[in-house]
């Protein structure tokens, strides 16, 4: 086994040596721009299981079928292809999917930032994580929870792009619901482009807005450079059981066309939209992933796409989706042992939960949803920061608190390192029975690097803890946010390309009136 | 893979029937008395790491060997075995204590609790999971932090008694400080077998005071059935580096002749007690654990002992210890391959912290720490609820946390099930595209015992949370263990054997002097 150290600072770009040094003295490593992993995968279910799921997706896929609403186009494509097309639902014979995105879909890729140094490889051992998508609210403990605004939005992306843990622009990180629903996406794509430099999602929800995305990195990028490198990454989420309209179909044409990554997700909340079981849950949930990873390589064969899986348990009281359950754990890696079957890059979700603040319950919930994305061997794991109540919420705190569990699970990723220095054999016979390691050459030879350093924790006694104000996590997140704004740095960028954008956008913005759909 | 659900029932003891349907109607499934593993270890080292770490620890054995001091019974037990004793310096050869150990400690083995329907396996792919052991202060959010009385300790035992989720008395589950060092031992037994009716640890330091727990045990269980039966649980830990003292030594010696179970644990802060560098920390672990377990073997051949584990780093800033960090998981997930090999349960610790509050930073750390454990393939998992600010504190929340955590990875650790019912083929087909399963006859049979429940979660929306006063984990928790003590009913007893052993105890108080040590 290589000493993981020696090893990744080999790979470290020389550009990005002279910051790094300068981190390096407060806190630990050098930043990588993505998780190497350095340890296995964690398999829950055995041959045999994994054999029966294929079987019984097929089965789906071949006596109920998918229905793809409001699409023409793509019911031509799937006929075309040999499937059985009868109005909008399509069947497929056992196998046909699996074959189609097997000839073609790649099993990793380069999704380029607009930094090079940032570039993150999606596939293989390798793992990305990027922060919360999608909700409408923020919360933080000063102004408690309200509506998201594009001041939000430009805040949360300046302290995503100061914590070293994410390597990911991120998508929808809160919705600024300031702005009218069919312009937001030209907004949000014009912050992420500002005020970070790592790699970019695409708008998620209809052509139109896909089209506008592509666009924009067409001249961020180059239309050549776009046509053939990956430099957006879109989620497509199915609407379970065994649906996909034409919002999520239109998009994903768009990507696909482009050369452009798509993660092919089933949404679930179990019991509601697929069996209350998990077994009956990963069925379907690989028979939908076929479908749809299986267009995409029939819009062009070649163009990057995942398998995703975002299955969580029903509360069978009250109805609400729960996360961090022992259901959800077994589902993820279940599904991640699948997609390396079917060979294709795994798409999943992170630090999950239904809690309000940034409390036990949000870390107990997250904690135990982000730990299986990793040990299920995720490519990519969205919402792996942030992510408060179901996703309704973006939480200032959890941000903070949550990027500190990223940091522990980078660590915990680079495996054990059993180089000599590791072994210490000679510093265990110099101390001897009975002393102490702290002054030993090979404590001072190692200590600088030796642990992970925590952000938020506070490991004092209780009367030093006591006399700094009692202070708990949340608080503690509060001031280390509030230190990143105010120690942000934006990202350079081309002043002429920057021009081109905010034109585009504004013409784009001028060209339709505001609309709340 | 066999249905677990009916595999589990059919274990299931007819005398507990009742109890649990009763339980059933509100939560989820009958009470099992320990956890039966049906999912795999995660193995993080190759066998090649494990044999490098394997042939360290015969170096460290040979060259530099342990210190056992203070006990010359036991240098001569080491030279009488054949091991080279130099003053209280005992070297031994290369696979020499693997050796001894594998001749005779079980691989698995039954303790009995005074309630046979609690009696636990210990080894195999059994996992039990014990309470909090050792703190000198609890928490409330009530009356804060203070030092812990027997009154403490009783409300504890009572409450630990009322979760299904833990398998074992506990021992030290707080100290007990209103009552002298030196009789405090007793005391504990006495509340324990009061209390509660699960399996009992045996007291930890002083060959005096496991006499003593040997003593009560014998009258609870019968002479006969405690020298032929394990009934005692106890933990002995090094002094890491390399030593032994006669603390431990002495009580070592007395559970081992008497055929009571000993976890032979080094205790160790990485960085001070061991090297800073996981590889190395492993290596004298396993080293200390090897003499340890030998010696037991040594003893009594055939006695139940077991390799146990406990490394957590060290604050390099601070000197504080850390918890839930990724050295600490690494380092047990490799110690529990070691003890694996070596043929012997694996014991290690569970939700452990620094936090002082069971706030984010507890339950990060915490949830971390005892997925790492269960992954680890522990067989005993101490401190599994409860444990605040490095295990200075008791929390009475922080074990209603934890413990709905240990309910979540118990039906993690159940695997998935795959039984044609699980696999819902039928109800994929009759709810088909665009529906929803809520109604469906899969559903209907199904719901009762399909998903986990939450004790402390909160997975209602926003406002129904902030109509009911917007509480966080730690209130709902407050209710909660005030709810379990308010209904907890105390386990029948023989009044003669209860009489006998408060004589006991009063008799063995009345003949000491109070002492602070």
């Amino acid at each position: 086994m290589p000493n993981n150290r020696a090893d990744q600072n080999a790979r470290q770009r020389p550009g990005r040596r002279r910051k790094s040094r300068k981190r390096d003295r407060k806190s630990s490593k050098p930043r990588l721009p993505y998780i190497q992993r350095n340890i296995a995968c964690f398999d829950i279910l055995s041959e045999e299981g994994l054999c029966l799921i294929e079987r019984n997706a097929d089965i789906i896929l071949r006596d109920t079928g998918m229905e793809f609403r409001d699409d023409p186009e793509i019911l031509e494509l799937f006929r075309h292809a040999g499937a059985d097309v009868e109005g909008e639902r399509v069947r497929f014979e056992p196998g046909m999917c699996r074959k189609i995105i097997q000839a073609s879909a790649p099993r990793q890729f380069t999704q380029h930032a607009r930094n090079p140094d940032n570039n993150v490889e999606i596939g293989g051992n390798n793992t990305v994580l990027s922060p919360v998508y999608g909700p409408p609210f923020v919360h933080d403990i000063d102004r408690g929870r309200r509506y998201a605004t594009l001041k939000d939005f430009e805040k949360l992306n300046k302290i995503h792009q100061m914590i070293p843990y994410l390597h990911h622009c991120g998508g929808i990180v809160c919705e600024p619901v300031d702005i009218a629903v069919n312009k937001r996406h030209l907004d949000m794509m014009l912050s992420h482009i500002i005020y970070g430099d790592r790699a970019l999602f695409g708008a998620l929800i209809g052509a139109e807005r896909a089209e506008d995305s592509v666009a924009m990195v067409r001249i961020l990028f180059g239309e050549d450079f776009v046509d053939q490198n990956t430099v957006l990454y879109a989620v497509s989420n199915t609407n379970a059981p065994l649906v996909m309209d034409d919002a999520m179909s239109g998009s994903l044409k768009v990507y696909a066309r482009n050369n452009q990554a798509v993660a092919c997700t089933p949404w679930m909340i179990t019991g509601a939209m697929s069996p209350c079981t998990e077994a009956g849950t990963l069925a379907q949930l690989l028979a939908e992933a076929l479908a749809s990873c299986a267009l995409t390589q029939l819009i062009r064969p070649g163009t990057p796409c995942l398998m995703g899986s975002f299955a969580t348990a029903m509360s069978m009281q009250s109805g609400a989706p729960t996360f961090g359950m022992p259901e959800a754990a077994k589902t993820v890696l279940a599904a991640g042992q699948l997609a390396r079957r079917l060979g294709v890059p795994f798409h999943t979700v992170g630090s999950l939960t239904s809690s309000k603040l940034a409390d036990g319950q949000s870390q107990q919930e997250g904690t135990m949803s982000l730990i299986m994305a990793v040990l299920a061997g995720a490519n990519f794991i969205n919402h792996a920061t942030g992510w408060l109540e179901g996703g309704l919420c973006t939480g200032f705190e959890k941000t903070i608190i949550d990027a500190d569990l990223c940091g522990k699970l980078i660590g915990f990723c680079e495996g054990l390192d059993l180089s000599e220095n590791a072994q210490a054999l000679e510093a265990i016979a110099e101390v001897g029975p009975g002393n102490h390691f702290l002054s030993s050459q090979h404590t001072l030879d190692n200590y600088r690097h030796a642990f992970y350093r925590s952000t938020t924790a506070d490991a004092n006694s209780f009367e030093q803890w006591q006399s700094e104000g009692s202070q708990d996590t949340m608080l503690r997140a509060n001031r280390i946010w509030k230190d990143l704004l105010a120690n942000y740095e934006q990202p350079p960028i081309d002043p002429a390309k920057l021009e081109e954008l905010q034109d585009f956008v504004a013409r784009r913005k001028a060209s339709m009136p505001d609309q709340a759909y």
